[in-house]
């Protein structure tokens, strides 16, 4: 640990252990990426290092991307593009065809594995705070653009092979990106998620949003001197000009920026934080007893009208609600968030927060301030809840509708609908299973997940599906199981007869594979 | 008790013994007054019941009013008011005259005493139902008119000597004394009450008014049919021709009427029966360790501007509280007033109602039914809270206060602050001593009791008291002593350095006629 090369080299080794390869083909792999980082090959591959560095620095003058540390499959699925031309660069497309297979895997491979420090005097830019909003908020009244954090990962630091980390990548270089999103000369994108952000930004919003990501650290580990941490929530707001105007259709909560100072305002910022990370906030993760987070059924924190914003749900209570027979406060309507979608029953704290807790304390302060200026009782408001969706004339179908999850649902949701964590904080919520809602939560009944999904998903691709898309995936996904409806009474048939009767209910009624009625005690874990 | 007479006969028996009177001196008043009820005196009073009836059951079609069960005080008093010419009676007025100070007390006693039974038909009325409203609810917004029971008592059954029955009186002779006291011909009326709510009241409104008491039961023993009680909450207005029109400064809660039906109406109807009833209510009353109720401090249950109106309140909240240091929901707040203004420290369950009980929960749906359309963050709404009053050059001073409280407030709340009760309730709130607010409610602080007597006392004469003289009452009331703060510590100066250092405050600072500091611990009962 003399020297930042060997704490670096103790690193590559020790990754290289946790890799799953058998350690004679590692050993292969990687004498081979080396030498191809080194030396190129002998069919006009240069030595990658000549533009990337030997430990995937990279040139950021030259405009050349930094590759250190880079998901593997990601890296690998980029030399794949710049061979079938879905990525085209003069540069790499001759370069990438020079590659065979193997090459491509060992080159990739050992990119990934790679570590560089950064350049001694950091990574500046004059102007990143438009950017970080972007980059940590998104935004969504106009644009349905989503934070960037929300698919590169927390920090930036990417998730899996289809999310590359973007923290501490050139600015110039992710600049370049966007604009080759927007114009078509990079096409390999899922499901489009990148050409149709790109298309959604401005020129100055790019340069902004790249500088903020180039002054974030790759890893937490490096110990350079970073920006303000991306764990708190930011003041700023993206200038008006940079704005797309819209139709003004819905109610606009007031900007992140006009939150007061002083206790209130605290609470405020508390609530947000709580509201973006359930989970994971030292307030309120005792009481989640799964993956999700109130911000996954309510995008934009909430602020997104027809994600069930919490503007219009504030003025709406106390309202009686069928669901247990009585008036709720808004207060207990909150608790009832974390019975079922959050699923208290299995969280540390084993039950809701109390009524009078702070969490649930801070969390009215936020949707109350989200509120301000609408009126006091209307539940009329325009973009309230998720707007209902017709049945259509063939029904909904879970079988097709595995077909549009695979398509469409299954690169951020994962194919056992178990979603996607990275260092230890779920990114991309799980959709069932034990980390999922249970079978109280809203979201379990087709109807509801169908409206959602039409309206909100694929994330930034609202009303992309057709409504059978949307009516059968939501099928699809709430015929499988998830963790029990805590007002179960120890049968099946009387809770199946007493919470779900309804038609757009699978709970008692539908088989698993296996041959188990969903929610069958068995079938708990 | 084989008949209505031998029952009768048997009561009077019954209160005679109940009597501070020597046994002697009461046998004699008692027949004086029998003779003079029966045969009148020789000086040219003639017999009362040729008139009154010889149990006050009087002559309807007359116009005579029934005098049975009225307090013989106040009974005592018309007739003096008779004989000054503070009322004006051809008929009467001679007769007064021609009674000496004990026959006028005899008179009165006997009358006091009698029970009548009422007419076998009844007495029932097209139209009472706008004078039910009136009645009960009284007509705040643009008048400032009390609810006819708010002074003489539920059901109209009179309080005291000052406040005298109503129910089950004649209509037209209800009415022809709103008529006399709205033309001066009846002038005898403390404070000028009764002429104040006379001139604020139409030709209808009065008839309206009379008809509704008329048809009331005087006692609840009697066992007459009667029209709905008197102790719900109905859902009726006055119709909008009697409503006098003026400038529309402050918001307007929605009528009564417009309270949903189903279970969210079932909660605000339930809300405001808390409200208006809190000390007797089946669900709050094991909160309320006092005699007060919220409406005590927020006039026309929670109404009315620049009486701390409800609707003004409820889209304050969340909000930062220096009183306890942090956020507190509107629930929490209602809570503060159970602890401090309504004592829950002496209440049967020793401490406030739980934040998710149905006594908030049906207070929040309440106080959120009434703000029906007021801006959610809405702190500046004319008429919220209690119009400051500015300091005045003599500064305030329990002297003073004094006689102000003699003249203008011992009327209704009793010479030692007692307040008073009729059929076991609390009618006009105790202002000191251990029935009264705590130490810690924010009634206790000067320039709030200031503020909130200048708006809103006497009862129906707001702004009616000098600036200074509502300083100096509110010192003087606020110069007794009450129940310890609950925050109290075990120490006197402690508790005050931390919770009473304010110019406004007696607390641990000012010394009761026996020298003990206001709020020391020997003080307490």
């Amino acid at each position: 640990m003399s020297s930042p090369l060997h704490g670096a080299a103790y690193l590559v080794i020790g990754l290289a252990a946790m890799l799953p390869l058998p350690p004679a083909l590692a050993a292969t792999s990687s004498d081979l990426g080396r030498r191809l980082v080194t030396q190129g090959n002998a069919r006009g591959a240069t030595a990658c290092a000549s533009c990337h560095g030997e430990h995937g620095e990279s040139n950021a003058q030259a405009g050349f991307p930094r590759l250190a540390g880079l998901n593997a499959g990601y890296l690998r699925a980029q030399l794949e593009a710049f061979q079938t031309g879905q990525r085209q660069s003069p540069v790499m497309g001759p370069i990438a065809e020079a590659l065979d297979k193997a090459e491509v895997a060992a080159a990739a491979s050992s990119y990934a594995r790679a570590r560089a420090a950064y350049p001694a005097a950091g990574v500046e830019s004059a102007d990143w705070d438009g950017g970080e909003t972007l980059a940590r908020f998104g935004a969504w009244p106009d644009r349905h653009l989503p934070a960037c954090v929300q698919c590169h990962g927390p920090g930036g630091r990417g998730v899996g092979a289809s999310f590359p980390a973007i923290a501490g990548q050139n600015a110039a270089y992710i600049q370049s990106q966007i604009a080759a999103w927007k114009s078509g000369l990079r096409r390999n994108d899922p499901l489009g998620l990148m050409r149709s952000v790109a298309a959604k930004l401005s020129d100055a919003e790019a340069a902004a949003v790249a500088a903020y990501f180039a002054s974030l650290p790759s890893q937490p580990r490096t110990g350079r001197t970073a920006p303000p941490a991306a764990e708190g929530v930011s003041s700023e707001v993206p200038a008006a000009s940079t704005v797309v105007a819209s139709a003004d259709r819905y109610f606009r909560p007031p900007p992140r920026s006009a939150i007061p100072s002083g206790p209130f305002g605290d609470a405020v910022r508390d609530g947000e934080a709580i509201f973006r990370r359930t989970d994971t906030h030292p307030l309120s993760s005792q009481f989640v007893g799964n993956d999700l987070r109130c911000e996954n059924c309510h995008l934009d924190a909430g602020r997104l009208a027809n994600s069930a914003p919490m503007w219009a749900a504030w003025v709406a209570y106390p309202a009686y609600r069928p669901k247990n027979d009585k008036v709720n406060t808004i207060g207990e309507r909150i608790q009832g968030c974390f019975r079922f979608s959050m699923n208290a029953q299995g969280s540390a704290a084993g039950a809701t927060p109390p009524p009078d807790s702070p969490v649930i304390v801070e969390l009215m302060s936020y949707l109350y301030w989200l509120a301000s200026g609408v009126p006091t009782g209307d539940t009329q408001m325009p973009g309230r809840g998720y707007p209902k969706l017709e049945d259509t004339a063939l029904g909904f179908d879970p079988q097709r509708g595995a077909a549009v999850y695979a398509a469409k649902c299954a690169l951020c949701h994962g194919q056992h609908g178990q979603g996607q964590r990275v260092g230890g904080r779920s990114v991309f919520p799980p959709l069932w299973g034990p980390r999922a809602y249970n079978w109280g939560a809203g979201m379990h009944a087709v109807d509801t997940a169908a409206a959602f999904i039409k309206s909100n998903m694929p994330l930034g691709l609202p009303e992309s599906l057709s409504n059978q898309e949307a009516w059968d995936v939501a099928a699809f996904v709430n015929s499988r199981e998830r963790p029990q409806d805590p007002r179960y009474d120890g049968s099946l048939k009387q809770t199946r007869e007493r919470y779900h009767s309804g038609k757009y209910d699978y709970y008692g009624k539908w088989r698993t594979p296996s041959g188990r009625l969903l929610g069958a005690p068995a079938a708990r874990r």
